[in-house]
């Protein structure tokens, strides 16, 4: 679907219109949302405005990493809207043409962010203070507020691993953690190119609209900077918890070990006297003496109380 | 709260002015600050001083990185409070719009820091050295003077940790350690942002206050360098104190093994013998033999010390 | 092999020339590809076109770093064909020199890339856009393009370790693993520099016909950063299921380990009990009891169930 | 104390002057040394000398990094003299400041690097080459040269924990290991600032006297460089030592457990069927056998060696 | 022993020239050659050519990295040979003093890559394209060839480590490649400030010798790229590899203990059973019993055969 909203030059909002018949040149200011286009539909990108073939072929293609080329008169940008899915991160690109007197959406998937500008827009009596740069900064704001709520999650999901209220066992922990960072990792490359793309933006001084706006879009590239720590920092945290639990796993080896040597250090050698006198020897003298039992039974409470001694001097029950 | 303190043309100064009634213009500068301020409170931010309302807005929400931003006729900071509590990191915002003959404090929580400034200056019977940019560095001071407490706090724990005077299983250690991570971990957060907070402001040509006096913000530069290595520092020296447990840990199973492996050595062995002269044949001649006896012992003493002399000889005992 | 076609002033295509009997300043420019040259043809880089010396050294002998050089005259640049071959990497050699109305191509192995291109120029009936950069554009894109099936097909390797899919032991995996991150270290050598020099290429001034098609070499650069993104990541995946493996391994080692010791645990006291019992002594009083044996099982089964009810205690049957 | 020695503008060298009673300005240049001075003396760098309240600040407190500050007519350097002793490093500082006509050195702690310069300059009979940048270079070079008998000491304990000639229990190596790479992050934190202070010092154009000797500094420099990279170099072979000694130790528990592993999985099966024909079934056919205990003993034997093959074909002995 | 070329105003090559009685301002230009200087021979340095007398220390003493300074008449460089012998990096320094019109090389050892450019200038007959940059750029690119062969020998021991043909113990690899790993660290503290070193040569506007050559000495700078390139990643190599026993290790470790539970698993409990009906308790109304051995065998069965299925439904062994 092509959705066209023209800011005429008295700032009168006219929507509905068609890409068949509008006639841009009637107003100062449009606004082409490219939604879920067919085939046919994104012709139009090269037929009616004729945007730069490597421009229209980044849009067609997925792939993308969040950037900024310059054409000779409209400037092109890959942004990602990202969504968080039963721990797989879904990324669906949003890409911008925006010209001295347009902008051009363009996302082959139903995307919000755009619907709730739209709204915004539409429900407007008259222009004021609209116009591409400011629909494109109401655009991009939303794009990025909505990173927010995925790295929360991720946060909550650490959390409820460090905490592990659920008893899960290890196993099943290191899994989480290892598909967490796996989400994180893909989330940074989305973070940090946007972050380094509103840099661009910022430095840049062919883009008129943004250097008047440059306070809202420096804010977005705050919140960029604010979410790209936080992908670093929780990263950092999830090798932390890793380690973390392979050392709680190594000191309980230890301990189980103890046990184990304990038991087998202390019965052995009593099991073995016992084993000596169910020989059946004609001749074995102590079989006969009368304290023979009291003989063999004190030699094993001495041996198995010098064991004892003997492993309690070596710390191992502490 | 709004406080309120006026120096005026005369160098003279006056307190207790009331936001509702004070005619800003005949002082020759001023500090108001808004202490936990009621929601009625905060729109002064704007009807009064009519500040950018993205500064006003990162005044109210939580989760700014400390930074600096350049408005047309003001500058807005935010920076961070810290304290430790145990073993949480608090951090609450204190922001500064700072303009050419006045100074805005904006804190949502009490704040010690400022509460010190403003009854030094109170109590000051003229304005003197004192301006906008003196209250500046005299709160910036206070903020980042504060952070050396929660180091050296950080550092105690970990020495405890390292000297391990109450003789706390691995377990806990790891844990306490753990958490000392996440706190550096965050502490930086705060530290490095400041640090280039301060970085910005003194190669910045904008803030005329701050150059007259840049050497007393370059000792608080100097201050927060020092900080950003203590938190990296000790960032590595948790590090390896978690490596060192670990391989301590992974010496001891192998010393608890190399006990339970001599033991099961030893004894498996001889009591396989013992076993055997156990058993109930009716034709088993060693029985009947006047030596069997001794000669079964016997066999058990060289196959026992042989085995110990092999397991010697590996040097295991080491 | 030396092929060489020819782009009249008329604009028309020429084929199938020879190196011995062209006259190069009849065409408007001409591209001449070194097809697995032999010895005697090589000579033509120096006697023919006059080329540096170093970068006719450099076409000859291995191991390049892609890289750009500039000499008086013409540009020389080394780039690399990559295939993936039964978990190898094949990287061979494309150079070029590029000038003012020439493009030379040189390559000792057989080159897909170059072949593809050559038959598109081939079969066009005039020169028309077609000139030395058209070409090295085309020519790079191929090369580059060529370059994703080897990261998918790492992807994809890295996809089946993960699931696992043959139940293959840890021990094989382990070896995959090491493989693929040997190979994602040399596809990196080959990515990054080419990366850098494109990068190098798209800000030289020096380069008339790169200037005048920048468009295209930055797509050629995007596909680059993003391949290099790509290496990047995937060796950070790697890493991290070569942890999650030995976590895994370390947690399984510990349940086995506890199942060893709660056997042990059990049962050695009951065979030592059972052993005493076994003892041949004869004056054992226990022996003659009426309820002897029910007393002998009765212990054995208190000491059992207290050892059982004991490990229980420690929550090692979670 | 403070001692000082003046410079006349006849180029004589005066010593023993005090500070009550000297006047400076007779001087050419002159040096005063603050060597552990009093509270009382050390009111000195205000009242005589007005030296900025912060540099004076940072004499006094301790924790200063490595720094250089300018103030309007001295600068200011803060420098760490470092000792290694008992595996402790004892950092204390030097602190200079640097005028047109003289230097002053101030120093809470005797130190001999200046008592050595102090020494050389006292005995000249005139000045000469002497000025305050003389000096200056004269102490760097001393403090500087002072830092690699403490890298060597380091360096041998690391070779000697490589070799372990004293066969040292690996516990006790790991602990070393510990302590030298703490000393080696706190080394790194003197000998990286000064690197970079020489670095500002060298590309600064504030500092006439040493742009005039910068070949000299540049040769402090030049081992300040050696010096970070020994650091950063033994940091990497301390960690390699680690690692060396972790594998180790998880090989020798491998063996260790293969050694139990076959001493259990022989004696286990034999053991139990000794004890079989050790139970007290009155009707036990095998046991009125002529060959039972032939049998049975073959029975064990055939058991043990194909226990033995089959663990052998695991490659276990090996 | 000096060894001096002179090339006369003539484009004549005079050798065998003495320190002594040579009068250099005869000569267009001139190569001398410290070759195993004895000591009154360095004096030359100063004596003769008057050095800047920190070069001159440089020269003689030990532990220089390799770098480049610029003094008023001179250019000074520090460079390193480099040899692999039995496991251990030998480096010794060759200096240079390249000035308008002569270039003096000093090495305390016998340097065969000197020797080789010697011999190839001593047999022209004329002095042609030589001048003191191509005698710099023929020694600085021997030096730098022959550092090829190190990284290969080390590269093939790598392959050894890899392929293990000799069926060496893990032990005896983990050492070799610790000591590769130190190997690798070293020659990286040459390979990367000699890649520095021709960077800032190549960059510098200070050498017209240089500038004038720059395609030859880009050529070695592009040498040393790839050498820096190999030792990072054959450092990853290392890394891998270790890591990659270390998990076979692990791997292996877990399947000897399944295997010693299994035993321990299995006949612990028949064991049990049969030591029971060892006892000898006069009333046992098992042991009367016409089928108590078939039952006792048959219970020993139904035990065994459930603990294995246990055991394989656990899936150990897999
Ligand atoms: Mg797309
Ligand atoms: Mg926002
Ligand atoms: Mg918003
Ligand atoms: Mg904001
Ligand atoms: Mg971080
Ligand atoms: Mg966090
Ligand atoms: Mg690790
Ligand atoms: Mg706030
Ligand atoms: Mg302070
Ligand atoms: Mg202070
Ligand atoms: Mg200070
Ligand atoms: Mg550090
Ligand atoms: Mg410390
Ligand atoms: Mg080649
Ligand atoms: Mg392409
Ligand atoms: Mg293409
Ligand atoms: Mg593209
Ligand atoms: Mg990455
Ligand atoms: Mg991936
Ligand atoms: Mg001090
Ligand atoms: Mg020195
Ligand atoms: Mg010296
Ligand atoms: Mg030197
Ligand atoms: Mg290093
Ligand atoms: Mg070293
Ligand atoms: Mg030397
Ligand atoms: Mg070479
Ligand atoms: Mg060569
Ligand atoms: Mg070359
Ligand atoms: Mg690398
Ligand atoms: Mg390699």
């Amino acid at each position: 679907m092509i959705n066209i909203i023209g800011i005429t030059k008295e700032d009168k909002i006219e929507k509905n219109l068609s890409i068949q018949n509008v006639n841009f040149s009637n107003y100062k200011w449009f606004w082409v949302d490219f939604n879920q286009p067919t085939e046919e539909e994104i012709t139009h990108l090269d037929k009616t405005f004729h945007f730069h073939p490597l421009a229209i072929e980044d849009c067609i293609h997925r792939l993308q990493r969040p950037k900024l080329d310059y054409y000779e008169d409209h400037t092109f940008f890959v942004t990602h809207i990202v969504r968080e899915d039963e721990r797989k991160l879904v990324k669906e690109e949003l890409n911008f043409f925006v010209g001295e007197n347009y902008i051009v959406t363009f996302h082959l998937l139903p995307a919000l962010e755009v619907h709730h500008v739209w709204e915004k827009l539409s429900t407007q009596t008259k222009g004021g203070k609209w116009d591409p740069s400011y629909v494109f900064h109401q655009l991009l704001d939303n794009v990025v507020d909505n990173y927010f709520p995925v790295i929360y999650k991720i946060e909550d999901q650490l959390d409820n691993i460090e905490d592990n209220p659920g008893n899960e066992s290890m196993n099943k922990l290191m899994d989480e953690l290892f598909s967490i960072r796996h989400l994180l990792l893909q989330f940074g490359h989305t973070v940090n190119p946007m972050r380094d793309l509103l840099y661009r933006m910022l430095s840049s001084r062919h883009l008129k609209g943004i250097t008047k706006r440059s306070a809202y879009f420096s804010d977005i590239y705050d919140h960029l900077l604010k979410l790209s720590d936080m992908v670093s920092s929780n990263r950092d945290v999830t090798a932390d918890i890793r380690d973390n639990y392979l050392s709680l796993n190594a000191y309980q080896t230890n301990n189980v070990m103890k046990v184990l040597t304990i038991m087998t250090s202390i019965f052995a050698p009593l099991t073995f006297i016992a084993g000596i006198y169910g020989m059946n020897f004609e001749y074995m003298p102590e079989l006969g003496w009368k304290y023979g039992y009291v003989f063999a039974t004190g030699l094993m409470a001495i041996i198995g109380v010098s064991m004892f001694l003997w492993i309690k001097s070596k710390g191992w029950f502490r």
